[in-house]
């Protein structure tokens, strides 16, 4: 199922705001500024490598959680997107914080936590997440995040930045910490003894207790939500089928908040594959979930590369190089792929193919007509 | 008053516009680009100074005014926005010029100016400021700038770019001077003999007749007028009046064309200030007019740092930073701030506080649920 | 004629999509990031030259055609646009290829060619161009250009990015034979040894037999077409007329698929010039068609530089800087003008000067107020 066949399915209401939508985002080349020069990493005659093995890394633990990170340090080519596995116990609180060079994708891959956040407008929002949820948060807005329920709660952050953990998070501990007692008395507008006994660093991740659940029922008057939701339901989604396997996609088109990237869920069966394309628009970070995969990436000028990946790897494919990932396993292969954009553009080989006469193609790969003759009339997405 | 419910007060048909507006800026994530790296100048284990003392800058001086500035040049964090304080004695005149790589926001301080400006689109525009006013000029458009009335002019301008005044300024008599007089008779349809005493270089100020006043009821046809004015009466708004002080706000809300610039005067009564709070889409540039304060800049991972300011001080606070400006002194402190990006965005530390259960602050911050019995129930703005 | 006055022309309907576009580049200063610093080759006491001599850059031949390029890389100053001169042999084949980092736009200077093309949401198309026919793909989009008819096809690509060709250039050959024959096959759904005998390294330019013509009346359901056409015809265009000659204008308010690039196809008389005026959004690349030509620029801070032109010579001037172009010879000058901006913005020096009373001039110039007595109303455009 094409992104098109999706927005048919919108309706004459939402397809007036999906055109208002594309002619902004037009006007910048899909929303992003021109290119300048290819980054070093990517200029040499050598492809460099597109997997990292977020999974070996060693964890960051706090009472109350761990966390582990691949940003464009630990990850060169990761430029454009960087990655966060964080575990959260019961009561465990990834604390109040914000981040100011990057907007926060999430996905949670088993246990429920509990989001508050605030926007700029001064809505806040409190809501519970459940394995194959999404959360977006926009550049700079307030969020916090606790661990609920009975079992750890382990999810996958993305932001679109790839420089993001470099100086950009702000933990509200630690500007309390750093603030006048007075200042903050003021701000407040309770006692300056009243913080004597907050933290004087960054808290992080804080362990308390599990909170109790949200009210069935919000009092009337109880809420402050602003107009768009913070949370998208992906596994819920009723998936596009493919005889090679399954995707779930969440684009701005179905979760109207999430302006800057789009997420997919996909499940490829053993020996199926997700076809050679490329995504005009953006830049595309993987976690794989499990199972094994080759991911192949063509850079251009003869210069191409296939990695093994595994459970908790993170894969990278730059914005427009072709690539394809296959299942090498024989299990399901199950990955997360997340796109810094909000729009979902990407180009099938078989569909471009398919899109020329026989002629052209036997004069552009100097081989007999005949040869097409089987070809696919279109795009297949994921064949088995 | 939050910009939520001065969007309310805009009515149905405003509302329309403000969707289409925000659905454009949203796609690049509140109209910027991605970040990259940290800026250097950010990017230590100690903040740089967030204080420039422009009144103590020597003026560059003409026959007919004065200016003095700061660029990233003279104050290194300063990288998205720049500025100038200009004085025009009566007569003198800014000659016609524009900036190529940055647009141009100005507050009038005293004194009264003319300004002539053009735009792409052929319209042109004479009109008197007082102090109070402000204009906003886009990037590239042409404009002059001419004290008038019986006291010298005095105002700030502020560029959307930190490195604006660096080949960016491009003066017509400068132009004139170095072009052949043959082609300028081309140009103009005049004999070349015509530009034989034209300047040969650069005039920058020049000083002439205080012009007549504009008629005040224009001869029909004799206005060239584009849709949107360059004038708005910040001084003349009406205050959002807090207990510790009354705020302007004028943003591409309430002043159209100013798409890239956001603009509040600020008064603050002595003991009192603008709460904590931070800027999810701009960096902000403050001048001081008045009065004296304590700026206080947070800046992630344990840096902090509280600097006093006086009247002629500027002030910088980069994208997403915590910050809060207390009055220091004893007078009312008058400043003025400048965003550069044209949609106002904040969340200030106690709203962001406020939307949360006390349990979930009591575990954040380590302390009892009691502590927060009597914090505020959401954002104060500008407490007494 | 005004862009304003073009706009009159399209009537209410088109006027409402015309505000929404408006508002949308807006946000970013008229679709377009913030400047940072000057780039050093703009930096220097004297400017760098804006003239490239393509037409003596020495063809990259192939059986069925040749190209040459001009990119930073060898015209510096062409940070934001580069370009390529091609031409194809009758069936001459630039093969299926897409470009990650630019948008193309072209302008066939001779000859025929037949254009396939595909979009990110399933659509594809097949076009034939004629001489003064204007393609544009938006950046990741594919492609393949063949020359059609009986001579050979000659066009000029415009690319907005002056780094291109910079690992930036995906052929389809040269994935298809860096990709192993398994992966092709399950992606293909064809066996393996199908593609035994394609190319092992990329084609770029092929030769074949001239394709049949397309039918004049496609059969019902053989088209896939997106909304937009990929196809505008300028030369056909009705131009607008001046005393010193005529333009014809391709935005994206004529062409809305252009949403990066405008063009402009100028032919000035002898002795005529394209007046002294800047761009405030956008930088300029030039293609000298034929004739001589004069291109003074004004690079601001006393830098200026005139340089000769002739056919086959590219010229480049950066947003924002003054410059005209005038005729040196005895013959018309043709000339393409492509900017890096889907919204046409200028502004004439004749227009600006016009714009303000004839004391305010006296006093910019230092010259009596008489000086300005015989200066034009008004913008000329193109004077004789």
């Amino acid at each position: 199922m094409t992104e098109f066949s999706r927005r048919n399915l919108l309706g004459a209401a939402a397809a007036g705001g999906a055109v208002a939508v594309a002619a902004a985002t037009d006007g910048l080349a899909d929303g992003q500024p021109p290119f300048g020069p290819t980054p070093p990493v990517l200029a040499g005659a050598q492809l460099p490598s597109f997997r990292f093995q977020l999974g070996a890394v060693a964890q960051k633990r706090w009472d109350g959680g761990w966390a582990k990170e691949a940003t464009v340090a630990e990850f060169p080519v990761s430029e454009k997107l960087a990655g966060v596995l964080m575990s959260l116990a019961p009561g465990g609180l990834r604390e109040l914080h914000w981040h100011a060079n990057a907007a926060e994708w999430a996905y949670v891959l088993k246990g429920r936590c509990r989001v508050t956040t605030i926007d700029p407008k001064g809505h806040s929002q409190i809501a519970d997440f459940n394995a194959g949820d999404v959360w977006y948060f926009p550049r700079g807005f307030g969020h916090s995040i606790e661990g609920i329920g009975s079992e750890d709660c382990l999810f996958v952050l993305v932001f679109d930045n790839g420089y993001f953990s470099e100086f950009g998070t702000f933990s509200i501990s630690d500007w309390i910490g750093h603030t006048s007692p007075e200042v903050l008395a003021k701000t407040f507008g309770v006692p300056a003894p009243t913080f004597a006994n907050f933290p004087k660093s960054e808290v992080y991740i804080s362990k308390g207790p599990v909170p109790p659940p949200l009210p069935a029922d919000p009092t009337p008057g109880a809420l402050n939500n602003g107009a768009l939701t913070h949370r998208y339901q992906l596994l819920a989604q009723r998936p596009d089928v493919y005889p090679g396997g399954t995707n779930r996609l969440v684009s701005q088109r179905q979760f109207p908040i999430s302006a800057t990237m789009t997420g997919a869920l996909m499940r490829i069966k053993p020996g199926s594959l997700r076809e050679m394309h490329w995504h005009p628009n953006a830049d595309e970070w993987q976690y794989y979930i499990s199972g094994r995969a080759r991911l192949g990436v063509f850079g251009s000028h003869g210069r191409a590369r296939v990695e093994d990946m595994s459970a908790g790897d993170v894969g990278y494919v730059p914005q427009g190089y072709g690539h394809y990932i296959e299942n090498a396993g024989t299990d399901d292969l199950d990955l997360l792929i997340v796109l810094n954009n909000g729009e979902y553009q990407s180009i099938s080989l078989t569909a471009r193919v398919a899109a020329n006469p026989h002629l052209l193609l036997s004069t552009n790969f100097k081989v007999p007509e005949a040869t097409f003759a089987n070809f696919p009339k279109g795009e297949r997405f994921m064949p088995a």
